[in-house]
C-alpha cells in the first residue's frame, strides 16, 4: 500500500473542495498552500489550448462583448476520432488551477481508455490561467471586475467552447459526457439540466447541489463529520467534543494563551483561543471529507489521541492528533480562518454559492455556531463590497424537492457519494428515475471516484467506479441506437 | 360572423408578432401605430402589481444589484386557492405592452375558468411599464441601458417572481403552466426547459425556436406566405409575383415614381421604389401571418386582386389589392421598413434573435433577398452600437437535432401551430415524445388558438383547442397522483 505524503493530502484537499464552510471559508489557505504545485508538467499527450470567451454571455452592453482567453487541455490519444459516436468527456473545471485537477481525477482516463473518448478539460473563469481583465490582480481588483465570475457565465462558458470545438473538430456526432467533483460535479450535473443539446450525460461526484436554501438541515455537514470521528472511536469523539471546553478553560487562564501555544507547539504566540480553534477544527473537517483508504485520516487522528500515554490529559491528547494528522512537524503556524479577498472561491460563497453550512448545540462535537446569514452578508459587503444573494442557486437551478421535478424529466445523470464524506449530507442519495440515479459507498468520503484507480482500491470502491462504467455503456448504447435509427 | 375592423387587424398583427423579419423588422411600424391602445382598460379581475426584479441575474457588479418595477397583473377570480393544486397559468409576456396581450389571448381564461386556475400575466422587461432605468427614454438611451434586455434576463425574471410569488401566497402545491404565443411562445417552452423546478409545463403557441442559425432553410418563412396565396388563388399569387417587376419598369421611367403614387394613391411623393415594395411586402406578410378566420386576409387580398375590372393592368389589379386589405383609405402613407432604435424587438434582433430570414430567387411571390448577416450586423452597429450573436440562441437552448436531444429529456410542453401561419416553418411540427407534442391545424395561422374563443370559431379550431385541453387535463392528473404520493 502506497503511503501518501501529507503534502500529497494538502494537494489533495485542495483539489476537490468544492464548498468551504462560508463562515469562515476554512479551506482557502490549504488551496493556497499549494500553488506552487498548480503548474507541475502534465504527460505529452496532454495539450494546452486558449478559447476567446466573451466576458459576459447574457447582457449585451459594450463590456460584455470584451473577451478573455479560457483555458482548456485536450488529449485525443484514446479518442476513437470524429467520424465514429466516440465520446467527448467534458472535466467541467471547478474552483481551482486545472492542471492539479487533472493530476488528480485519473478515473476519466480510465474512462476515455475505455470508450475510446476524446478528453476535454476545461478550466472555470477566474482560476488558474482562465483570467479576465489579463491578469488575476486586475481581475480580482474590485466586485466590479470580480462581477463577471459566477456558474452561470461559466456554464455558458463551457457550452459555447464546446459547441464551437466539436464543429471544428465535425465531430457532431460525438456525444457530451460532462464529469466533475464536489463544485466541478455541481456544474456537471447542472451543465446537463441546462445544456442537454450540448451535454448528453453527466457524471457528478460529490455534488452537494441540496446544500442550498432551506433544503438540507444547515448541520449536516459537521454531523456527518462527528459521525465519522465517532464511528472510528467513542472515546476520540469524546475527547474532541470535551476539548473545546478545555481549550476555552486555559485561555481564560493568566497567560492561558501562552500554555495553550505550549501544549500545541504553535510556532507563533496565540493572540486568541480562536485561532487554535479554527485550526483544530479545519484538521478534523478536512480529515472527515477525505477520510479515504489508503491515508484514512480519521483513524490517524483518534489513534494519536486514544493512543496518547496513560494519563494524558485532554489537550494534550488533542494536541497528539494534531501532530499525527499534519506529519508532526517542529511546530503548527495556526490562523483565524476568515474570509479572504484573493480567494475565488471566496467570492463565489459571498454572491451565489452561499451554502449555510452551521450547527446548533450538542448536535455534533464542535461548539455550537449556527450559520447566521446577517453576519455572513456583512463580512463580504466588508471584503468585496457584494452582497450574497441566498436564494438565487435554487432559483436558477431547483433543488426543492428534486425527484418530483426530475423524474419526468432529465435523464443520463450520475450522483455519486460517499457517505464519509460531510458534503454528501447536500447530495442526491436516492434514485430520481431509472436514468438519474444515486451511486454511493457507506465507506467513501470525497471524490474519491474520480482518483486514479490503483490496485490497492479496496473492493468496494472498484465496484463503485464498475457501476459507473455500466451506466455510461447505457447511455453510450442508447446514443448509438439513437444515431442508427437516424443514419437508416 | 363578426368583421373585424382594419384598426383591430392592425392591433392584432402588433399584438402577436414574435420575429419580424431580420432585414427591415417590418413589423416595428405596425405595432407603434397602436401605442394608443395598449393602456385599455382590463376588466376589474385582472389586478395589477409592480415586483422589484435586479436588473442583471448573472452579474454581480454593482450595478447589477441595480432593480427595476416590473409589471405583472394576477386575476384570481377562477383560482381553487392555495390549500389545493389548482394550477397557475403563467403568461409569459412578449415583445409588447402586457395589456393588449391580455386582451388578445382570452383561451387562457377559458383554461382558468375549467381547471380553477389562477391567471398570472408577467411583462417582458423593456416594455410596457417594465422599463429599468425609470423610463422607456431612458432605457433606451445606448447599448448601456439597452444590454440588459436579453431573454435569458427575461426568464430569470420569471422564475423569480413566479418563486417569490408562490412563496407570497403559500402556493407551492400548485404547479405552474407557462403559456405564451409567438416569441412569447419560445420563452415558455424555454422557460420549462430551463426551469422545470419552476413551470411544471408550457402551452408555446406559434413558436418558432427552430427559425435560428441553420436549422430552418432561410427562406421558408415566404416559401409559406407564397404558398398561402398561391393556395388561395394561382392567378393572384402570379399577379403579386409579376407586380415587382412591373413597379421596377415603371420606376425606370420618366416620373417613374410620381406614376407609382399615383396609381397606389400614396399620400406623399414616393421616394423610392423602395418605399413602395416594402409597404407592399409587409401587407402580404401580415395577411399570411394572421390569415385566420373570420378575417381572411388573404383571400381579401386576392379577391380585389382578381377582381378587378376586365383590363386593369398588373398593377391597377396589386394597388387594388393593397386597397382592399387596409379598408380603403383615401390615400396611403408608405414607408421604407428599417431597424428603429426605439422599437425593442429590433434591439433583440440587433442582439440575440438573429432569424435569418431571407430568399433566393425564383421561391417565392418576392424578389430574391437574401438573409446578409454582413449587411444586418452593420445595420445594427450603426442603430444601435451592438453586434448580434448569430449562434447564441441555438448554443444556450439548443435547437440542432431536437428530437433526439429532448425525446428522452424534458417533459409536458405543447407547441401549437397553424400551417397557414410563416412562421411555423420554424415551428415544432413533429411529436418529440410522448408529452413534448405537436398539435397543429392546416388551416389556422399565426397564435389563432391562443385567442378568445368564440361561437363562431370553425371545427378544426374547437378541436384544436380540446386537444390542448385534454394535454393539460393528463398534465393536471400525473401532477395530482403525484402529489397524492408525496402526501400517502
Amino acid at each position: 500500500m502506497v503511503q501518501q505524503s501529507p503534502a500529497f493530502l494538502l494537494l489533495l484537499a485542495a483539489i476537490c473542495v468544492s464548498a468551504a464552510h462560508p463562515k469562515t471559508a476554512r479551506f482557502g489557505m490549504v488551496r493556497r498552500l499549494v500553488t506552487s504545485e498548480n503548474e507541475a508538467v502534465l504527460p505529452a499527450e496532454f495539450v494546452t489550448y486558449y478559447y476567446t470567451q466573451p466576458l459576459d454571455h447574457f447582457n449585451y452592453k459594450p463590456e460584455s462583448y470584451s473577451t478573455f482567453q479560457q483555458r482548456y487541455i485536450m488529449n485525443t490519444k484514446f479518442w476513437g476520432g470524429a467520424n465514429t459516436s466516440s465520446p467527448i468527456f467534458v472535466y467541467t473545471g471547478d474552483e481551482s488551477n486545472l492542471i492539479p485537477l487533472i493530476r488528480f481525477a485519473g478515473f476519466i482516463v480510465d474512462l476515455a481508455t475505455r470508450f475510446n473518448g476524446l478528453l476535454l478539460y476545461i478550466e472555470h473563469r477566474y482560476y488558474g490561467d482562465s483570467m479576465p481583465f489579463g491578469s488575476e490582480a486586475e481581475a480580482f481588483r474590485n466586485s466590479s471586475t470580480l462581477g463577471f465570475f459566477s456558474s452561470t457565465q461559466a456554464l455558458a462558458d463551457y457550452a459555447q467552447l464546446i459547441t464551437d470545438l466539436k464543429r471544428n473538430l465535425s465531430a457532431e456526432n460525438c456525444p457530451v459526457i460532462a464529469i466533475g467533483g464536489s463544485y466541478g460535479g455541481m456544474l456537471a450535473s447542472w451543465f446537463r439540466l441546462k445544456y442537454p443539446h450540448v451535454a448528453f450525460g453527466a457524471f457528478a461526484s460529490s455534488a452537494p447541489i441540496l446544500y442550498f436554501d432551506d433544503i438540507t438541515p444547515q448541520n449536516a455537514y459537521h454531523v456527518i463529520v462527528s459521525k465519522d470521528f465517532r464511528d472510528t472511536s467513542e472515546s476520540c469523539y469524546d475527547t474532541i467534543k470535551q476539548s473545546w471546553f478545555e481549550i476555552d478553560r486555559v485561555a481564560a487562564e493568566p497567560d492561558g494563551l501562552l500554555k495553550l501555544g505550549q501544549i500545541f507547539t504553535t510556532c507563533m504566540p496565540l493572540n486568541s483561543s480562536q485561532e487554535l480553534r479554527d485550526s483544530l477544527e479545519i484538521n478534523y473537517v478536512i480529515a472527515a471529507q477525505y477520510d479515504n483508504p489508503p491515508d484514512n485520516l480519521v483513524s490517524n487522528i483518534c489513534s494519536a489521541i486514544d493512543g496518547a500515554p496513560l494519563g494524558t490529559d485532554i489537550l494534550g491528547r488533542v494536541a497528539a492528533g494534531f501532530n499525527a494528522s499534519v506529519g508532526a512537524p517542529s511546530c503548527h503556524y495556526v490562523h483565524e480562518f476568515r474570509l479572504s479577498n484573493l480567494s475565488g472561491w471566496d467570492w463565489q460563497t459571498c454572491t451565489e454559492m452561499v451554502m449555510p453550512i452551521g450547527y446548533g448545540a450538542n448536535e455534533t462535537m464542535f461548539q455550537a455556531s449556527p450559520f447566521d446569514l446577517g453576519n455572513f452578508t456583512k463580512s463580504c459587503q466588508d471584503l468585496f463590497g457584494v452582497t450574497p444573494r441566498p436564494h438565487w442557486i435554487t432559483t436558477e437551478f431547483g433543488g426543492h424537492d428534486i425527484k418530483s421535478v426530475l423524474e419526468n424529466f432529465s435523464s443520463n445523470i450520475i450522483f455519486s457519494n460517499g457517505l464519509r464524506d460531510p458534503y454528501s449530507a447536500g447530495g442526491v442519495l436516492q434514485n430520481i428515475s431509472s436514468s438519474v440515479v444515486a451511486v454511493y459507498t457507506e465507506k467513501g468520503a470525497h471524490c474519491l471516484d474520480l482518483q486514479t484507480p490503483s490496485p490497492s482500491d479496496p473492493d468496494w470502491l472498484v465496484s463503485q467506479r464498475d457501476t459507473e462504467i455500466e451506466i455510461i455503456l447505457g447511455w453510450m448504447a442508447e446514443y448509438n441506437a439513437t444515431l442508427a435509427s437516424k443514419i437508416v
